[in-house]
């Protein structure tokens, strides 16, 4: 199992310990199992939390956007970031309030933006993310003109300082709970892909 | 059309300003549909995202977590918060690479934290949260006894200043790339809740 360095300070979970991982293939199945994530940032003394598409390239989260966007301006200028990807598997359903709880998977990233500027590592970036949203599909597109890719701001945070903390299973009443008449157990969650829509054009 | 006020400087959407939307309606819609946030504090100069449960009560968000957690505490002693909730709609699949995009919903709230200490308070918090995850539940399972409520943290952010963002619809090709070969349309993205399964004591 490949580790990723011991946690830092700000990286080591401190509650539900039994929950947290630091190598990196849970970090990095987790990552890959997403589209969006959660990234921040700190505005003077504001935090920003902004929603963007990722993917994973080797051993850094990639991100784009508009090169004039705010988020990609300050984190290609080195801004410190924070992100954090989601997903959500189920609810935990326990005999008591108080046990309920939430089964998840989550991938905290914390690193420096690094300005993404080469148009093959761009490019890199732009289908590493189009194999998450449809393998293949970034052969049988129009190509980003040299224009279109100068307008495509591309970043990366390198995953090395990550945690990961995951949660699965049944709820944990107590002893003196179970014989409650309540149901208990677990309701899963499941993203699925509905009718793909084509366009008609002129339809839209 | 409820609004609230007028956008600050930093809920004012920057960018692809036609997906700007202010009013109430739409942000309490947005957040109506979530269960789980991702709540950016700053410490020291690091920004911190990490996803919560949350719910909306009236003009607020609440939040709760154990009141032992690093997130609880800072929200509750006033930290500086920005909550961002995010539906992933579906996937935009244009003729060209450059315009990919995805449907989606989001809303960004920024506020103060405040403890929420008075108990009729934590109980209604509860409540809403348990309304979103099984409706009428809260009122079947065995309550917080007070110990447990003294344990579990919750936290409100006024949703006075906060903007969402919407993309909907197909894609927006170039003119000239219409008659291109492609595939092109929505593939959309549908969270759904699977069969439950029911916990066995002493089978999990």
């Amino acid at each position: 199992m490949t580790t990723l360095p011991p946690p830092s300070d700000r990286t080591r979970v401190r509650r539900l310990t039994d929950r947290a991982a630091y190598d990196q293939a849970t970090i990095h199945a987790i990552l890959d199992a997403g589209v969006v994530a959660h990234v921040g940032i700190v505005d003077g003394t504001t935090p920003i939390v902004i929603p963007m598409a990722y993917a994973r390239v080797d051993d850094a989260i990639v991100l784009h956007g508009s090169a004039k966007s705010r988020l990609v301006m300050q984190l290609g200028a080195g801004a410190e970031a924070c992100v954090t990807v989601t997903h959500l598997d189920g609810f935990v359903m326990a005999r008591s309030a108080f046990h309920h709880s939430v089964n998840y998977r989550s991938a905290v990233v914390y690193g420096r933006g690094e300005a993404v500027l080469d148009d093959a590592a761009k490019y890199a970036a732009l289908e590493a993310y189009f194999e998450k949203v449809h393998p293949g599909r970034w052969r049988d597109v129009r190509p980003p003109s040299a224009g279109e890719l100068k307008a495509t701001g591309v970043v990366r945070i390198p995953i090395a300082e990550a945690s990961a903390k995951v949660r699965t299973g049944g709820p944990k009443d107590d002893a003196e709970d179970m014989a409650l008449p309540v149901w208990a157990g677990v309701v899963p969650l499941v993203t699925t892909r509905g009718e793909p829509v084509r366009h008609v054009p002129d339809g839209d």
